[in-house]
């Protein structure tokens, strides 16, 4: 499969039964299975995000515009009210607290349901086209920033470190951090890939492993305690995620495990790059101790595929996501150009970065 | 089961068929299954060493001790010169070349073969012994330390964070980071315990849990990446780890995932201590650049119980240690006291530590 071409969120005007739906590639039994889900209804679209058959700040962001959609032909299908729409739309808004593209995707299209089915697919066709481009334009530049501040002057390829999945399956295509590897891997200045596997749901390992090993870019999967030491032996020259939100002084929520990997950077004196999309930047957040911090199910810790690896005794802890201080983010990758967060130039401030969320 | 009583490593003077044997409780079907495995070959306990049956570096030396007199039993039973009884023996010194107690203990034993069985099993016994006396000390002593600099004045009791297994089934018993902890406990000073699952193998979240379960410690099992933001939040007072290996300077090889967890402690200005015996001090290795770091098989990380979780085009990464850097460890609790390596008292300098290893 052509990562140009592969699209975890697609809307289908009209499946065999005339419904429509969303579709959405299943990452819940990648590698080895490669299959999509079509939901007709918001419950079913609601049990996807949770269950994380679409995943990814930018890809749930696109979920959520086609989701408005998608309420609106249930509406029609079983006459709902106003009221009730849009206590159905405000579900899928509300169905994972961190990520902030859903919430506002979802208050994007949705102020266009009075002018009818057509005006709200174009507009959530509008933030698909959008993350698409805002990817490419990332990529483009996190190159050009990576490559002049690691190796400039050289021509030597780089080994670039990596946690959770922020490829092509995570956002419209392409993606965001693996959207800045991939173009390195374009330009010939990438030589290897350390995948964090990303516990407790693998997203690494399952997720960026596939996405890269269909680019046939090197790569190795580690634990995620791993990143620390691979980081201070010297073995890593910058790593690269993507975000969840952004508060407006750069702190940073991403993947739980995220954190440890900037502190490992910082340490070892090499970047820490956020890249994620000006929609993931939240300036209605002050800092990352207004960010909610999803708690997931105590099982995803405690169970290994439905079978118990604790004692049956044990409690699980299982935050999704982790602040990342925005001291610690050398740079913050975004469509628009590179804010050196670290540095001093924060998103929240006139002029380092255009506050519009959502590319409107 | 007491974990007073609780033994990984003992030695069975005649089983059944009258052949000596090293008794292991088997730690890879914990937490579901308890049960021993008796090695009575060179083979057999270098295997058992390799696959962790057994691990944990006071338990591995303490089975090195051990394996002394195996080597001695096998050698009667099989006729074979002493040229090859030093080789089998040297087979047991390198099982796992990371860890220095299975190296130093080998070394303290294997000089009274020449004055019999008798005496190396009460060489061995002995390091059992010290072993157990040394966690009890240590216990106390990091008790101490930690409730005199976390809460002053107060009886608050503590949340500690660990990773992996450094209990009694880590040790001859009792454990060395987790014998603090216990000892907590018996205070009335310990909370919550925070529990890093530990991957690859899940050490905590199979042997630690297990054994805070025995002892009714609640707890809660963590994804490693966790650790970090956990701290990070406020949500712990001190992280105790144990330690492979401790070098003059004070750097540290443990567990892979260790360092991340140094770094997160340092980053929130809360203790960071690890807990090891004088036997694991090795005075020879001047700092962490000098620790050789095992590399384990790749399929630890790019497969679940037999099952590949990983693309069958990915490599795995898999360092079973890392090196915290003696400027992160706040405290180093050996059975002698407590030196607080990052402000300079380093275990290499005369004076701070007795550099005599493994108790002699």
């Amino acid at each position: 499969m052509n990562s140009q071409e592969l699209r975890a969120v697609t809307w289908t005007a009209a499946a065999e039964d005339g419904v429509p739906s969303v579709s959405l590639i299943d990452q819940t039994v990648l590698p080895h299975t490669l299959e999509r889900l079509d939901v007709t209804t918001v419950d079913g679209l609601v049990d996807a995000i949770v269950r994380l058959v679409v995943r990814g700040a930018p890809a749930i962001g696109a979920a959520g515009g086609y989701g408005v959609a998608l309420a609106m032909a249930q509406a029609a299908r079983e006459g709902w009210d106003r009221a009730r729409l849009d206590a159905e739309v405000d579900r899928i808004r509300a169905a994972r607290p961190t990520a902030v593209n859903l919430m506002v995707c979802v208050d994007r299209v949705r102020p266009l349901v009075d002018k009818g089915m057509a005006a709200v697919l174009a507009e959530a066709d509008a933030i698909v086209q959008e993350d698409l481009a805002a990817n490419h334009a990332m990529g483009a530049h996190g190159a050009d920033w990576l490559l002049d501040r690691v190796a400039p002057g050289s021509d030597r390829p780089l080994r670039i470190l990596t946690h959770c999945n922020t490829g092509a399956l995570a956002t419209a295509g392409w993606g965001t951090a693996l959207g800045v590897i991939r173009e390195l891997h374009a330009r010939g200045r990438l030589e290897t890939v350390y995948a964090d596997e990303t516990r407790p749901l693998l997203q690494g390992a399952r997720l960026t492993a596939w996405e890269l090993a269909q680019e046939g870019i090197p790569h190795y999967v580690q634990a995620d305690g791993a990143a620390a030491g691979t980081i201070l032996r010297g073995e890593v020259d910058a790593a690269i995620v993507g975000a969840d939100r952004v508060a407006a002084n750069g702190d940073t929520a991403n993947k739980v495990g995220t954190v440890a990997v900037a502190l490992a950077c910082a340490h070892a004196g090499i970047p820490f790059i956020v890249a994620a999309p000006t929609t993931t930047v939240d300036l209605a957040t002050a800092s990352g101790d207004d960010i909610h911090i999803e708690l997931r199910s105590e099982d995803e810790v405690l169970e290994w595929a439905g079978v118990r690896t604790a004692p049956a005794a044990s409690r699980g802890h299982n935050p999704a996501f982790d602040v990342t201080p925005g001291s610690l983010v050398t740079a913050l990758v975004t469509e628009r150009g590179v804010l050196e967060v670290a540095a001093g130039e924060l998103p929240g401030v006139s002029g380092t970065a255009d506050p519009r969320p959502c590319g409107v």
